[in-house]
């Protein structure tokens, strides 16, 4: 009997909770499973803010992705996803080979969305994936290193722009006003050189969020030296800096560091394969599989689920990501083993804290708000979370935060 | 009475060896010491080439100037010296200041020596100060960090090319070397990817240096994966690495890094100031004194004492500077109370060991030859004892090399 094969893209939040799940619930003889990532480690991405303000070593921020499957029923590809062929049910891969699939987990990520602004994909960084997060470290250091060797000082060399006052941003905001002054002392500069601008064009900060808490948010930044440049465009991007526009009052701001956050959209693969899609974005059926497709499951940053209390799309989460892929691995199974009966996907949302950096957040945890050291807290336990869902106690205890205050 | 006014300029070891043995010889009211420096700090420029390749924190290589010298007798002036004027025996600070002395001592250290070859100074780096190697270290970072976020990865990002294969290239070409896995760890790079090249005009490596020496100096490094094009020169420095020339054969060697480790000077203030002198290095007298000037001694890398034994200059190192110190200070006391009589200088060679990394090194201790591990520990006594030699046994604690293998 042919077992079917289940190939899975990408080892994020949602593709790897799919992989784990679907390793215990298979047998070995019940289904070929491949799952097939562009490195051999995953990444925590909601901790990329901090490897990015350099808050925390890259390399706490990961894990090789065998550590966590199941060898025996995994096979596991190092490699890029070059196209999806969802007519002829096959995958090609960048080192040349080609995956054919019974059922496939479409678990590619987000990418920035940069909106058509001028000048960003060339002069802006954006926290994409853990090399992106490493170089803007080093960016950042670089200069603040070249600072005193010039003749000629130049202090927008010390300015960082942040676009962007949702949540990546607010949280990299965070990390960086905790950084500057470990900056400072390192490479002697004076700290009141150092500018961190948060610059957002919305009317708000944390848009849905408390108004209270919000409040917390920004006094707290400010205090440590964030200026918030809110109800601001971003314009252009230039060698230089930026270009703002708030009204008709239009400015430059000269920095030597500008982190683009303020917008994710899904995979551009999933627009190349033809699916409907908006943004690569693709509004999955209840058991998250692409309208049309009953073999293709779509979990993680990729899929568009509503809300239907505000009829606007979730955002973005690695809580609902994971929470999808145990659905998915569920209805796989079912698949399978053509016994069973589907099941639906709704996300059971249990809060969301944002963190201000190592020893501060704020957040709504079932209901109840908190903030300070206590969110930090929580936070922390968020993180710890993730890990545990995926590796259990011993990834906890190797990649978990316990630097409680 | 009025006390007699002596102004130091420069903390570097010839600077700050005269200061804390004059503090010791002089009492408060013999005359006015007055220390200029840069920067509140004195670093130990022989550890430069560490902090540059990123095997040493900068902050290790320094020290508090204050942490050494006595307050009561010394007064510490944190500026940088923009002329000093023979004449009306003064010195002018940048901050606006000016000072006049009885007794100058000029300490002013080294820079780089570009040759005149075209774009070296635009693109080139130099261990110049602890900023140039913090910005060194920065650089090479952001070089590998950048590397693995290119969707056409360049490979020459990771080529370094060190310009020279005297005593400050070689002990830099060993730190790199060991430095290199440790970067393609954390960044994930390829360790075959990188390429670490030396090139030295001269038709050997440490000219003066016992070949034998030599032998294993080169062996060791190309072991390690530094290529040696020797016999070859620089002939540009350009936007995206170098030209060299081998006999009539014209190379262009692509590199996201370039030092220039080849040639040093003495200071430009010197020249500027109307000193008889040679590249800033002006030949001083038996003791110490600029010719015509019985009021100004100068030590360190800005004077120049020839070697009758072979008709050259003694090369400027941290142990001549240290013994000019020394006998400076005698000499300034000497004049200070109109008694004793002036001492002449004269080298006094221990030894000469060349770093091949923290694990190796080659030299020639008390006229026996010493290579591998042993060298390395030699190496390691004599960076303690030049912190010994001006801060005591509380500074070698603090700052000292025990990495003992």
């Amino acid at each position: 009997m042919r077992k079917p094969k289940i190939v899975i893209l990408g080892a994020g939040y949602g593709g790897l909770m799919t992989t784990v799940r679907l390793q215990k619930q298979l047998g070995v003889n019940e289904a070929d499973i491949t799952l097939v990532n562009k490195n051999n480690y995953h990444y925590e991405s909601t901790w990329l803010h901090e490897a990015s303000a350099g808050t925390l070593p890259a390399d706490r921020t990961r894990y090789k992705v065998t550590d966590v499957i199941d060898k025996s029923k995994v096979h596991f590809l190092v490699d890029t996803v070059t196209s999806i062929n969802r007519e002829e049910k096959t995958v090609a891969l960048s080192k040349g080979g080609e995956l054919n699939y019974d059922y496939l987990v479409v678990s590619l990520g987000y990418e920035a969305e940069t909106f058509g602004i001028k000048g960003l994909k060339e002069h802006a960084f954006s926290i994409a994936n853990l090399n992106a997060a490493r170089q803007i470290r080093e960016h950042i250091e670089y200069q603040f290193a070249t600072y005193n060797t010039e003749k000629d000082r130049r202090d927008d060399r010390l300015t960082i722009v942040v676009g962007g006052a949702g949540f990546t941003g607010i949280e990299f905001l965070g990390e960086l006003a905790n950084r500057a002054p470990e900056l400072c002392q390192e490479f002697d500069v004076p700290q009141e050189k150092v500018r961190i601008i948060c610059v957002e064009a919305a009317p708000t900060v944390l848009p849905g969020f408390d108004p209270e808490l919000v409040e917390y948010a920004v006094n707290q930044l400010e205090k440590k030296g964030v200026e918030f440049k809110i109800g601001t465009a971003i314009k252009e991007a230039t060698e230089e800096g930026i270009i703002v526009a708030k009204d008709d009052q239009v400015e430059e701001i000269k920095a030597g560091t500008v982190v683009w956050a303020a917008g994710v959209r899904g995979n551009h693969l999933v627009e190349d394969s033809g699916f409907e899609n908006m943004r690569g974005r693709v509004k999955v059926d209840p058991y998250l599989r692409a309208p049309g497709h009953d073999d293709v499951f779509i979990v993680g940053d990729c899929s568009l689920i509503i809300n239907e209390e505000i009829n606007r799309p979730y955002p973005p989460t690695a809580q609902i990501a994971m929470q999808q892929g145990e659905i998915c691995a569920k209805n796989l199974a079912v698949l399978v083993r053509g016994q069973g009966e589907l099941e639906a996907f709704t996300p059971d949302l249990k809060g969301s804290v944002c963190s201000l950096g190592e020893d501060d957040a704020i957040g709504v945890v079932f209901g109840r708000k908190v903030w300070g050291s206590k969110a930090s807290f929580m936070k922390k336990m968020v993180d710890n979370r993730a890990l545990f869902m995926i590796g259990g106690p011993g990834l906890v205890m190797k990649k978990g935060k316990f630097n409680i205050l």
